[in-house]
């Protein structure tokens, strides 16, 4: 029983107890064939032609521009780049994820380490494999692809990763780093980077915007939060919890969208001329495809065609450019390294 | 002129550039007497009778218990816990709160030692006495009186607190770790605690609560914000660059204020039924009064009066239980030195 006199905190378990809230999974509830919405009531004269934001062409303009650094940073000082890959167990989605990745630094001339591990390999091996990386001088960067076994310590493994290596940004003070204004986290995480880059290349004026962001993982929906109040847009946060989403994001001048979860964002959620985000990549079951699947957002492509002014469409969009960002992102950590600009 | 390849974040000097926004100041409008409201159109029937939630009694419970605890350390282990308190320069408001602090300290056996600097002295011996302080066995939080003197780098001085005393929660890895749900900071900052004590001892349901967190200051809006989305409400955060900040609060269930502008708040501004949380502490001329001044908060008291359910009165509001939940830190701080539970 609590005393009448004890914090809140005091009636339960850790040392903050209920101070830090019940740590709670976001279950959204998925919509697999979302209903049909009645055709939109609009004549010619008012007819929007959205921009779909080419995010494919956006990350090879910015690959572009990696591969020229290191390359001079090779010709200057005999380096190159270098970024290690965790990868533990046969998930076939992270198997393709951790290809692109080594792909593209191989585009760009970034050396590339694959560290592969069974499922079942203990916890102990991953943990000393990180901490060797983080010794590896001609390793700039550390990626541990998420999501982990179940039965693994996601934060115990992820907290291995040095700071100066942590080039997804998850590091406990690059997080609090980017959360306060005029501190400089070491690494921003991709797809909050990328968010950035697609928003500021398409022109959009973030500072007083209105943002609603859908999803609020360390991944995508909080750092990009935390980004986008740094470059001073209104920033609302929604997530599974969140009663009527739609009320909020159909106020947005620019809605993100990262919830994970196919036809979330109905066209009855956007304004009329808002931008979306989309960085949502679902794998929705598709008898037409050879492959038994396609990939789609968060958001419902067509119907948000129908009000938005400018959209990333799935796949091309986000995915690229967040991809750039992690090769950025290991550009920046072996210039700071080597001291080369 | 940028590149047609380079990162937008090429074009401006720091290691990230533009990634991570201008650092561009809060500067509302104050309004020193705010135009009169046409009265309220209401009868006796729908007429609400607001809670005056009582800050002073609830910091008074939070502070027997601290008291109780304090005694039962002395008694077992002959320690107490112990405040360090770094006060810069002259300031008479800065010199009030550290009074307060200290002798609130004091009410409940926690040692304070009061480190005072003058204005013009070496930034460099605050940042020796920090560290000092850092190795200093009886000295379990350590907190820098704030503002600093404009010409200090504040973030310099507050770097050097060790992140096992940072009481205040001001540190990168502490920040970091209450952005990101399933971690656990050290120290969460006392307002943010304060929050969500003086909302969940007023019977408020945080989960799935619509927030409109007004101000984004690393003391109180910004952790308050984090802390508020741990416990799964829906925030938006309002500031200085927000378009008609009033349309976002007024659809909020509760609304924190913490801009430090007198009658920013209005009744339109505000959602009948709501819940205010007002950390506004501001000096305002008054001819009525000794002082010469009195102490308002940010929100218009009589108007909000007339639509809340709830709300806390300045003074006697948040601020004491976030001096409670200093103390509360300390003490925490201490059990942790000392393993004792």
């Amino acid at each position: 029983m609590q005393q009448p006199w004890s914090l809140s905190s005091s009636s339960s378990s850790g040392p903050h107890g209920d101070i830090l809230g019940p740590d709670l999974p976001d279950i959204w509830t998925p919509i697999a064939t979302p209903p049909p919405l009645p055709p939109l009531n609009q004549d010619s004269s008012t007819k929007l032609t959205p921009t779909i934001i080419d995010g494919k062409s956006i990350a090879e303009e910015i690959r572009a521009g990696i591969s020229e650094e290191v390359r001079q940073m090779k010709d200057a000082i005999k380096k190159v780049p270098g970024l290690a890959v965790v990868l533990v167990g046969q998930r076939m989605d992270s198997k393709n994820y951790v290809e692109y990745k080594t792909k593209a630094c191989q585009e760009v001339g970034i050396e590339s380490l694959l560290a592969e591990f069974s499922e079942d390999c203990p916890e102990e091996d991953i943990v000393n494999a990180v901490t060797e990386l983080n010794r590896d001088p001609s390793v700039h960067g550390i990626l541990v692809q998420l999501p982990l076994p179940k039965h693994m310590d996601e934060e115990r493994i992820l907290s291995a990763v040095s700071v100066e290596k942590d080039v997804d940004g998850f590091h406990p003070s690059n997080v609090g780093n980017l959360a306060v204004r005029g501190r400089e986290p070491l690494f921003v995480p991709c797809a909050a980077k990328a968010c950035i880059e697609l928003l500021i290349r398409s022109g959009v004026e973030l500072r007083g915007s209105n943002v609603a962001v859908v999803g609020r993982s360390k991944v995508v929906g909080l750092p990009t939060s935390l980004l986008l109040q740094r470059h001073h847009a209104t920033v609302s946060n929604v997530h599974a919890f969140t009663r009527n989403p739609g009320d909020i994001t159909c106020q947005a001048d620019i809605v993100i969208s990262a919830a994970g979860v196919p036809n979330l964002v109905r066209r009855s959620w956007l304004k009329r001329g808002s931008i979306v985000i989309d960085f949502g990549t679902n794998r929705v079951e598709d008898t037409d495809s050879e492959l038994g699947y396609c990939v789609t957002g968060d958001v419902c492509y067509e119907e948000a065609l129908q009000v938005v002014s400018a959209i990333t469409p799935v796949p091309g969009g986000a995915g690229p450019v967040t991809i750039a960002m992690l090769l950025s992102n290991t550009l920046e950590s072996a210039k700071r390294t080597y001291g080369f600009n």
